[in-house]
């Protein structure tokens, strides 16, 4: 890396200690060490020079016309749950943690929304919604994951079929620029049609064109009931080739996975959890959430008479509330096995969803072309993969040579099914590669255009994304 | 407007025919005189110095590189329905009309995908999706409109409480920029954080970032039935108040729509079609669209419930297909009864929808204060209102005078209100001054780095949402 940035000298330190309180600003190695990581798998960790802890939008203004006049980099943070290393420090420089900004400052219950702070996260939020008679169903799975750092990288999740993602349900924003403008987008609408919409172009670039503070979020009126089914079926294609005659037939489930029998089998060893018809190769298992008991029943009944009609072996659906959680815990518990199985990486293709078949078989021929073994998953309802390319047994830094090789032919075979390289993740630096090998140039060089605009000097959250020459 | 631009000689039109063929470039006045306007109700036509019609992507991106080199103004359309001036060509130069790019690529039963030119009407877009059992919500009413021009100005209508507006069903963009480049975003998929977003960035931005060529839309599978409340009240405030109520039933109704006596005594008046309770003060008329006839009672009754409870004066419920049929005719006659009544202009505010009654409120002592009869309808479930300021029996240059201080009150309550100044019809020339008198500073200005970024030479759509001086 030779992009040279301003260097936080004692002198400067000293200065944006008076700018935002000495308690917000963190200089001693021990606690600048929190804040080298996210939870990519691979990590690459880098120590920031400080970190700063803003309690308000203001002072996040201040920091950022400090470092827009020193050339300092800017990482924002939330929760640091983040997959592909979004907030890692790669420049040093000001690591910015929103932890502080962690009020709910409205739920409306007339407007259905909810209006709270950056820092705030999803395991709050859907508490307080809930306290109010509300529910916010953007469910990626981390809970611990703060509102900002989600809706800086669009997360997505289990119950997008019904739902759709986080830029869905972001109706607003304030958000600081590089220049330290601090800018309010949209409100307590849906309807908006103001000029460009920047929340919508803010909500996924994660931390690089602005630092998100405060959102508006739309929020549903809870459902009146869920159910999972669990269905085996005797192939990948005959459980993926159900899915859109489950669409059809209207009242859509909140979410519709698919996996095959390896991970089902590792999730079994790995926690005890008893899984039925776990000997079948492969299963969708579909959540329903519905305001009646009615049309619970209806939706389960007509899902079991398709999926029959489909060759499924049987409609597992569970007999008791616990039964019903387990299997959900089950499926929550896919990424965690992976984990504790050792080094890893994961994988965040999208392809339309009828094309998951094939490209699950070319994720079964590449994993045999690279003699890796890859575990795939996901969200069938919406052509959402997740790719496991396993390492235990193999040399690590054998695996590590032969990863970036795996991953450029799987983001290749997605691309040429009509997907692309993420769908829920985001690049960070994790993807950066495979983004510039599989997207368009037109459209990365239309990226840099809108980057360089609303960020001249290139200090927020530099080396994501995109790499742009200083 | 001091703004100077090429000016297309007859050496120039002469290449231009060489580019993309004789038979698709215009240049008699009687052609283009079709072209002056849209349908903004006080139009300031303007006539283009020559008209367009490429027949494919590749043309359009030839088109604009020969108007990039000469710094030619270049002004797109779709069906000319628009109500703000967009598609009106300003400073002369390049009308491209994209009427000639009206191919339905394919409708996608599997991905539930409709991929279509700009050029494709709605009426065509609905009967192509109708066709293989699917449906494509949003409905703005007016039906001659392009969907590339629905997608430019992130069109809204009547469903938006239940589906959302035009943005929520666009998954992916072929667009050509001012440069000339083509740019391919998204895809047949709804998850999706790979970079920036520029198909959200796109969507609303009017022409003027990006000349649209191609969508990809998502479509849904078609209500099983549907059904229309119509609900008199003794206020405005009573029917208002129960709009959350009946969101809180769940299962969302399509459309919520409230209108006080004044124009439903106008279409009886002016359309002799027989309004149920039209003598009451103000009504709600509630679209319900659901997967049964079961969850339609249900969700019926429940509304009924709620509205008397509120002070409902009656539900009623069109005894026969008919009935309903007319019921909805109605409402679709607001704008065209409007019309008839001569000079008049529409407003498109929009605000939390718990304002609405206080902006109704503030839009009365508006009409007083200026001695100008304002009526006020719209959609009660999305807080979207218009408003026609009546010029009737008034002197035109005495009401020319007084409409932009009217607008400029109305506007000004919309955002102490927490709403803003436009919900779905977009800003283009009309709306101009309200936008930059009522949006922040910062966020104008972030929106004109965009479009010179993207724009450097300010050749797309030049004059619409924005003033940029060149």
């Amino acid at each position: 890396v030779t992009t040279k940035y301003g260097q936080l000298t004692p002198a400067l330190i000293a200065k944006l200690k008076k700018i935002i309180g000495e308690t917000n600003v963190l200089t001693q190695e021990e606690e600048r060490e929190k804040y080298t990581c996210d939870e990519m798998p691979v990590p690459k960790p880098h120590l920031p020079d400080v970190v700063v802890k803003p309690t308000d939008t203001e002072s996040v203004a201040k920091v950022m016309v400090f470092a827009n006049e020193h050339k300092i980099p800017v990482t924002p943070r939330g929760g640091g749950t983040g997959l592909v290393g979004g907030a890692v420090p790669i420049f040093g420089g000001i690591l910015l943690s929103l932890e502080r900004m962690n009020k709910i400052i409205e739920i409306d219950t007339h407007n259905f929304v909810a209006v709270v702070e950056a820092g705030v996260t999803l395991s709050d939020l859907y508490k307080a919604a809930e306290e109010h008679g509300l529910y916010y169903p953007v469910y990626p799975g981390e809970t611990n994951a703060t509102v900002g750092g989600t809706v800086a990288t669009n997360a997505g999740g289990m119950r997008a079929v019904k739902y759709g993602v986080t830029r869905h349900f972001v109706l607003g924003l304030t958000a600081v620029l590089s220049s330290g403008q601090i800018i309010r987008t949209g409100g307590k609408f849906v309807k908006y049609t103001t000029g460009y919409d920047l929340t919508q172009l803010l909500v996924g670039s994660e931390g690089t064109l602005a630092i998100i503070t405060e959102t508006i979020l739309r929020l549903n009126t809870p459902p009146a009931k869920t159910e999972v089914l669990f269905i085996p079926f005797p192939s990948i294609e005959g459980a993926i080739d159900t899915v859109p005659e489950i669409l059809r037939l209207g009242n859509l489930p909140a979410g519709i996975e698919f996996m095959e029998r390896d991970i089902i089998e590792k999730v079994r060893e790995h926690t005890g959890k008893e899984i039925p018809h776990h000997e079948h190769p492969a299963f969708l298992m579909i959540i329903l959430e519905t305001d009646s008991q009615e049309a619970l029943h209806e939706a389960a009944r007509a899902i079991q008479e398709v999926a029959t009609k489909h060759g499924a072996i049987d409609v597992f659906l569970p007999p008791s509330e616990r039964a019903k959680r387990e299997l959900l815990e089950a499926r929550e518990q896919f990424y965690p096995v992976m984990k504790r199985l050792g080094i890893l990486e994961i994988g965040d293709a999208v392809v339309p969803r009828s094309r998951i078949p094939d490209f699950v078989k070319r994720i079964k021929l590449i994993s045999t072309e690279h003699g890796m073994p890859i575990i795939a998953y996901g969200h069938a309802g919406d052509g959402n993969v997740h790719l496991h390319p396993l390492g235990h047994g193999m040399d690590r830094e054998e695996w590590n040579k032969k990863l970036p090789g795996v991953f450029k032919d799987i983001y290749q075979a997605a691309k040429e099914l009509g997907g692309t390289v993420s769908g829920e993740h985001g690049i960070g630096i994790d993807k950066k590669a495979y983004l510039s090998a599989n997207v368009d140039k037109d459209l990365i060089q239309t990226m840099v255009s809108i980057k360089k605009a609303l960020d001249p000097n290139l200090i927020l959250n530099p080396g994501k994304i995109l790499n742009i020459p200083r």
